[in-house]
């Protein structure tokens, strides 16, 4: 069967790298390139295995490949995103520059934001789409179903503790990120609300007119990936079964999975889901639910979300090529 | 230098052996004896070097010891307590069996909450003491100050996010705590505000009159050791220094730490510390502070805070022989 | 296209459940049953997805199945074998009783060794076969092209240091197997020549009319699975090419992959292969080689291995099924 | 008492970081500087707590330290030893610059190699002493009984095997010390007996008359610290009490346990000790012996062994300040 040629540019990072090894295993795609400057000339080995072969993003050729998906860095990448655009091919950017909540200080015009579950429509026909951070990934996904339907009591503030394994911050060489600093630790950052994720889930929960506050605290994991996200959300009102709304909004969504125990990271490793659990809580007076969401960040949270919408955009089945 | 003999009960455990090893490093103690049932006969190495003993728990000669630290099961301990006491022993209890708001249920007199840095004048004439949970003494003193100080918003929840390493669930060989099960993985459990820690934290604020939930959420950390508990605690009003309470409160104590940047599990293990970090919240519009508390689950959570208690129970200077 | 029935007995270890997770992504296998007494009635999450629901081994329907794979214990397994067999299907055996270099003891007729790339021939025709043992696939297949072809010098001892996973040592609750025990930590075990697997790899080389000892030093890893051997191989004379034995022999191999560099265990994590490095050695006078042999221990090492083997036994394309 | 200053050159990684800390709770040493050229200005946090401020190095006082240790990296440390010493101060010297088996290339005058188990009474009266490497400190303490006893056959090749905590790479960003890299995972490197540490071993061969050859080949370890040597080495002779040259040889030494198994890393972590095995061998024609030797290779493999040294060189108890 014919193959779509699809190019990455930014490929040598962890994304990028899963990205190529998604594309590698996927039935309806080829990929016509691999860019990574610093990388250029040399060979990868990607996830369960293969290798690829890296070229310097300027010799990339954009026109050869029907849809492109960009892992460069944030700041780096619109520039060639649009770029890739002129030259025709449909676009998902990985990097936070066409996000809502990111663009509206650049002026730019907005690209549909890819959290696929809350806007399959606008993805199928977008030229471009901005794919979501990690966090907001998980985060929105697992409070999606409250926020639709208007649930979270007025002026609250929904309490997110995170925690992510190291490949969320990206393949650098960070001395905080070597394996002797993060072994046997675990530690908050951006404490105080002070992520540059919050940007882009405040503007989905602006936009759906939900009046509360997020406090989001991020923790590093010594694991290498996954997300999980803890949650504890202020209700209107107390639901007689908390799970209903969650089996409604997600009754025929492929990639989402609703469990009935806190999900493991374990157990969304190397696949294109997210896990969700939601139960009450006991000797709290207010109307609490406690939310659970768990993703693998690379996949779901990066380069498995990218290739959902990539197969919504060139008209493919949405799950085709992706581990469920 | 006299040293004042003391046994100690249950020894076979992390947390016994982690007691065996500080009273070896302890200049004015000596070990009397540790007992370990299922380990009776047996030499067990211990942390930093030196062996230990163990011999029959109905073996221990109780009388010989000034003082006897009992870290048997919750449950079995009790009983072990009244005896050693009766054969004129103080006792550090390292269960649950006789803290508060898990002793009403029994009919039980109450003895002091070793929580030291709450209860050191109580501590210090008792004949028996009620060691805290791991989790309680890193949650508990990260929020004395405000609990102490009326701060906490009146019928407001304190969500509290806390993560531990795996020896805070004891040398069992159950089948969830095996390597291939924990390691790149993270979980939380006893969901839902389940877990049998709350009742002493629920004690604890009853008898501050605080009147305000806890809901408190633990995780399972891919580590050997510590506790990380990341708090957001709705204030009465918002304070100018948010700091202010903990420098006062703590201005003198010896194992605790106030620091700027969220604390690291590594910074606190192997150490009787607590370390503290508080800081002010972005983009919520209720006074809110989110407060950090970081402990070795096995030191301060558990074995050092006992030695701490023992040395004033003892009359010795509170802080010999704990690793600060 | 019709699938063909299999089951799986033993199904609840690590190896049992690896083996239900590539028969259900097996294009042409189906899963008739999976039994595990200790678990029977419940149902386990498979890696990559999915789930399996258990019955007792006592009620699994053999003669449903064309074959049968057991995962059972050691001692455990043989007579399971033998009632499968009877009932009417192949079977491959997981369990060391049928190896070769063990069954002598016994008195048991011998049955193939199922170490697919030296036994390839034999394993097509046979009913029932013997998957080798972890440690071994890793070791032979690293050594085979120098023991097929006499290159090892006579007499001398073949030095082999080798390091597993934890899922090596199966999913028992063993004390020194729980994740405090095991993280930042790294041992030798069966020291001395002593390890049960030693027995089928010293079968091997007798009957391959290899003159010489092995000594083989096991080390349990820090890391859920992956084996590595590194092995010092005194030879009869020095090799121009050292890695032309490999070339050769292995010229032809779906699932034997030879590097330049020491390969390591993240490349062959899921994967069904045996990666293969060889290098000379400097300042040493007498010819030497150093051969390193890595395999994921419950893909290559056993269950993938045993689909590889049932693919065959079944007249199917040898690597459906497996993820190369 | 009198505190003697000492100073450190080259402070900031994981071996200057460790020296600090042990130099911190020495009673009879004071830290009169600590100089880290990229860090000048900072604080660091030390390991069992307390804090270091960091000055450049050419700010260094040197003439204010009795004695200098400089752990800054090989190549640059030679120069800043002689201007120590030309202040006055004793030297000891972490880098391989003046160590046996380097030095002859730039014909400097030798300097005892402080491996204080084997050269303790030249250590004792130098005013320079190149600390040795970490896996030379496993490896030659693990056979230097048998070196010194002329027990190893003429002509073999004792095979070494070895594997090391990623501290030993030093506090360096590089990509593949990640923790994203190295959890999980496991790998030889400087494969063929190419290691850097391989010149000062061979040099105490030669010095020691044995006339055979080392194959070195080092692993990293998904572990913070901790080496473990697994040796093979070939015999002149069996021996009837294989344990019986190390009884003999190292029957005083305070810092070198016997064991009856194969040794751990945890057991050896944070302590200055060396702890060896040694178990004779089944199933192997020719007298051959395994010897495990296993040390922490931040203290007994550098900086514990670099205040063992220096104790030495000041006139202090050899064991004074440093954990056993």
């Amino acid at each position: 069967m014919h193959r779509i040629p699809v190019g990455v540019l930014g490929a040598s990072g962890y994304a990028g790298r899963e990205l190529c090894g998604l594309i590698s295993r996927h039935p309806r795609l080829s990929l016509a390139f691999a860019s990574a400057n610093e990388q250029r000339g040399k060979t990868a080995e990607l996830p369960f295995g293969g290798t690829v072969d890296f070229i310097a993003t300027e010799d990339a050729p954009l026109n050869r490949a029907t849809l492109v998906f960009s892992a460069l860095p944030h700041g780096a990448s619109k520039a060639w995103v649009e770029m890739a655009s002129t030259a025709g091919a449909k676009v998902v950017d990985l990097s936070s520059d066409l996000r809502i909540g990111n663009v509206r200080e650049s002026g730019s015009c907005s690209v549909p934001y890819g959290l696929t579950e809350a806007k399959r429509a606008t993805v199928k026909t977008a030229d471009i789409v901005a794919n979501p951070g990690c966090y907001p990934t998980a985060i929105l996904l697992g409070l999606l179903p409250l926020l639709e339907q208007g649930l979270v009591a007025k002026g609250a503030t929904i309490s997110v503790s995170a925690a992510s394994g190291v490949t969320g911050a990206g393949f650098n060489p960070r001395p905080d990120l070597l394996f002797g600093e993060v072994t046997e630790n675990f530690r908050a950052y951006a404490a105080g609300n002070t992520h540059q994720h919050l940007s882009e889930m405040r503007a989905l929960l602006a936009e759906l007119a939900v009046d509360a506050d997020l406090l989001f605290t991020p923790h590093l994991l010594p694991v290498a990936r996954g997300i999980l996200a803890t949650m504890t959300v202020p209700l209107t009102r107390g639901l007689a079964d908390p799970l209903q709304p969650w089996k409604v909004r997600y009754a025929n969504e492929p990639f989402v999975e609703l469990v009935a125990h806190p999900p493991e990271l374990r157990h969304v490793a190397h696949r294109n889901v997210v896990r969700i659990a939601v139960l009450p809580v006991a000797h709290v007076r207010t109307p609490t639910l406690l939310v659970f969401s768990a993703i693998d960040n690379l996949v779901k949270g990066a380069s498995g979300q990218a290739v959902q919408n990539a197969n919504l955009m060139l008209g493919l089945d949405e799950t085709i090529g992706l581990p469920a």
